[in-house]
């Protein structure tokens, strides 16, 4: 019977003088004094084994064929260690098995890197032998807690009585949001199937089937110019209820999270999660997903510098833009003038014209733009930003957007770099009141802040014909430690408010009732009210895991230029089933 | 706090007197007396509420606009039904709720068809409004049954340490078995991903990565020409492990099932399984998913009636076919000429070119073809057959193949027919000894009988050059009432064998390396003994759900034309997305 193996990493003392059948992989081997010692590596750990002559010369014989990451079957006896040779960073490392039986399961070649912790081998190369990257110990861990986490976040929804339920790939292809990727049909020549960016119109319509609790671990498919963190597929926790208020499911999102943490983490945190307006995120960190593990803030000083002679700084309020600042306490002797000059370039990537700095010495107002502020404005100035002697002011004055997302993303890099961030605190945060539309300005036009289904606030609904701008949503963004994991709305359920929200995003009757018709229809068949939520999985692998890169929580990620370099996806395919889908390549462009 | 509703269903005599406050779908509304009454729906039951003018006049004036399906919100008193007016079909038939308060919280047009438990409604009509579908009570329990299925297969995994893990959608296109669907490749142009038809490889390389232990509930696609049974896209339970034997994995699956069966139906299932061998299922059965729940066997009697005088069937033999029978015990009175007639129509769609027949009446065979049959071959048939008075025989001989598919399918049909089948029976059976190939004569080819990385036996192997036909696999099928659950193998983990499998299978070194170099590769390095099983999630829960069709386990199932009624799924596109594919559609089609 092989079903219950020895597991490797389980064996300890206790197991002295049994003997023990082992399969695993060579972890390493060492030739030393006429024996072979070999760390053997399963799933569970490592453990040494030792070939003496005096206990098998057979075995022996055969140990000196082996090399790294062969795969053996041995047999043995366990026994302890002497004092002077136990391995204390090993979790095995008070035994060894003396091995009489030896088979090699299969041979390996010379990996192209060596299986261990820490490795500086290019991506690329770990991405085209990802089995064996995946070999390595931080990787094995990191989808064990995948799996953990995955686990909780089901055990708490079959708790609560949701159901799983599994929605289909092969779906209609509608324009809402990022670009789809096609599916040619053959039975329908030249037709399309479109892989789903999220299950959002299916979850609804579960809610209209009555179905009240759905949950899926959704893969999403998005054919985007991808980013470090992004992958053009990938999974969220989609979850969607009837008859609940944005109360009951930011409630119910947090005692899962904390559930979640539990089991995973073994950590206890506080709930309910801090809730802040979308607003206030943005004018006090400059972001929608702010990292709130430290300070640094961002404060609003427009009206104090309105009052000085500084010309850029009313001119930019004049126009509808807005000044802000960040004082970065007590290190003004850190900051020379080259330093600031790198700060200034790195927020002119963000569109912002300048970086404005002043320090505080002896109670006085330093620097090249000190001269603008009379004595009464400096004061003022001190006094919004608590600053003090030693302390470092930054000042952005220019578009509201500008001001935010520059000093949002300065704040990041500082915050960074003098390590105000704890990295072993997880901080959870909502962000609420969004807006319902995006306006933009160079179109002209309107489009969905989160997306076309969500549903505004009851009192705002009048708005929607003359004020869309105004409008705001009954929708909130779950952030931590500065990265969205998700976010999620009540939705639409009366057809006229559809009918009316797409009217603003500019949907012609026709065009909305050909793309959305089944919706539109299912909403006059008694739809319940109904909301939901959907979570990045992937990102919160990665955020629990302690990883930077995204790729590091999908098995088998793909690169930024969305290729598979294990497999060499995507690939040429033969004319026969080009002929079969009823379609032709372009001649003109070269893959 | 809305979180903790009321469920309808489970409410009764112990609440009489209290408060409650219920929110749900209008299931049907009677007026009578100047009264209204509503039986009141949510996902638990259905409840009976009575609106009454000494209670509110206001709200039996909303009530008076109320129609089916509309959502409410209601609340009032529970109250205990006089003994003559409970009803016992209904499981809250002891009470009705006295309303003082109700809110429309949507209205609903008149549905195209009734909620109700039967509908003898057009699919198509069903399939467009699936949402009103599913509001039925049976499709209501098949998914809550298809939840708990997936839960309790889950459970048991992961107490038996196996990691869920997700394999990508977007893979490379290979010639394995049915048609792809491809993804066209925007950052690629002219090069396509395809979606798997099962995570076979990948599965295999996370072996070779280490993990040991792996599941997933997997999405699976095959642009095949649908049957009744089959969908584009299905869903399989995927597993595969290291280091274990085909009997290991055969137990796992059998514990998996027993667990299925107790948390999800209740019954209690004796281990192990059955295994019966290939050929005896074939000769046996006439098929290689028996449905064992019914006698009805094929019996191989070539040997016998070769010493018959009669041509037809000598012939069938000595041109390398044979002779089966099956008898019919007692029913030969029930089966007149033209019965016979039709029986042998049937068997003609098989590729029957005949069926033969024969009555036991006093002892003797009676029949057109009786004539041939001397007494001592007479004798031999009805020992044989265990024929007595009053048993018919029906005969097929011809090629093999023929013999068992038409026996096998007649066999199936005289079962249900002649009601031999227990409908509340579940008979698991596992089919074992299974060729390694599939030889098509026309072709004069080989391919995989199961597919190209199914281990061969190992005293098999030498064969592979020279006898491919007679190379036997390590690979095991599991079957419940005549319907293929899945199956499973040990898989090559040696490139020399899959090196030789590929030969056999026709693959030139350049076609193998060009499609599968990354697996042969990964096999050099390190690969563990590994093996796995696959079964079919929709089919499972249509068999434990006593549902007669594969669609009714599916939430938005697609047509026999791969269509969704429902969205419109496969659709036009626009020509820009074509452009951004540099794809083409060719004319002289038409969609």
């Amino acid at each position: 019977m092989t079903r219950k193996r020895q597991k490797i990493g389980a064996l300890n003392k206790e197991h002295a003088q049994h003997r023990v059948e082992l399969k695993g992989w060579v972890q390493r081997r060492r030739d030393l004094g006429g024996l072979i010692f070999i760390d053997l590596r399963d799933r569970s750990g490592v453990v040494q084994i030792v070939f003496n002559p005096k206990v098998s010369e057979e075995s022996l014989k055969v140990a000196e064929s082996v090399r790294s990451e062969y795969v053996l079957h041995i047999e043995g006896e366990v026994v302890e260690r002497d004092k002077s040779t136990t391995n204390p960073n090993m979790q095995t490392g008070e035994i060894e098995i003396q091995v009489d039986r030896v088979d090699i399961l299969n041979e390996a070649k010379n990996p192209p890197f060596l299986i261990q912790d820490d490795t500086d081998v290019a991506e690329d190369i770990r991405l085209k032998y990802r089995y064996l990257d995946l070999r390595r110990e931080p990787l094995q861990q990191t989808f064990k807690l995948r799996h953990q986490t995955t686990q909780a976040i089901r055990n708490y929804l079959n708790e609560e009585e949701f159901l799983e339920m599994e929605t289909p790939m092969l779906t209609k292809s509608t324009p809402e949001g990022a670009r789809d990727y096609l599916v040619p049909s053959r039975v329908h020549p030249g037709e399309f199937y479109a892989l789903p960016q999220s299950p959002q119109l299916f979850k609804q319509l579960l809610m209209i089937s009555g179905f009240e609790k759905y949950y899926q671990f959704a893969r999403c498919f998005r054919d985007e110019d991808l980013r470090a963190d992004r992958q053009p597929e990938f999974t969220q926790i989609d979850i969607e209820t009837s008859f609940m208020t944005s109360d009951d499911i930011i409630e119910m999102t947090e005692e899962m999270m904390q559930k979640v943490m539990k089991d995973v983490k073994g950590m206890k945190i506080e709930l309910p999660f801090r809730r802040m307006r979308y607003d206030e995120a943005m004018e006090r960190f400059g972001s929608d997903k702010p990292d709130t593990r430290f300070g640094l803030e961002l404060v609003t000083v427009s009206d104090v510098v309105n009052e000085s002679d500084f010309k850029v700084f009313r001119d930019a309020i004049s126009n509808g833009g807005k000044v802000s600042a960040i004082n970065v306490k007590g290190k003004a002797s850190q900051f020379s003038r080259k330093d600031l000059d790198t700060l200034t370039d790195f927020t002119k990537v963000y569109g912002a014209k300048g970086l404005a700095w002043l320090k505080v010495e002896d109670g006085e107002l330093k620097g090249p733009i000190a001269k603008f502020f009379n004595e009464q404005v400096s004061s003022s100035l001190k006094s919004r930003l608590h600053a003090e002697d030693g302390d470092v002011l930054l000042f952005v004055a220019d578009k509201i957007k500008v001001v935010h997302e520059s000093l949002g993303a300065l704040r990041l890099k500082l915050g960074k770099e003098l390590g105000m961030i704890d990295n072993e605190k997880f901080d959870f945060l909502w962000i609420t009141d969004w807006p319902l539309f995006e306006y933009d300005e160079q179109l002209n036009d309107y489009s969905a802040a989160h997306h076309p289904f969500t549903m505004p606030v009851e009192e705002d609904i009048d708005k929607l014909d003359e004020n869309p701008g105004e409008v705001r949503a009954q929708a909130y963004d779950l952030v931590l430690n500065g990265y969205e994991l998700g976010g999620g709305s009540l939705r639409i359920y009366k057809k006229e408010i559809q009918d009316k929200m797409f009217k603003v995003l500019g949907f012609s009757k026709e065009e909305a009732e050909d793309q959305f018709g089944f919706l539109l229809e299912a909403l006059e068949y008694g739809a319940p009210p109904h909301g939901g939520i959907a979570l990045g999985v992937d990102r919160f692998v990665m955020l629990l895991s302690g990883r930077s890169n995204l790729r590091d929580t999908i098995l088998f990620p793909k690169t930024a230029s969305a290729s598979c370099l294990l497999t060499e996806a995507p690939g040429k395919v033969g004319e026969a089933q080009l002929e079969e889908l009823n379609l032709q390549i372009n001649k003109q462009k070269k893959g």
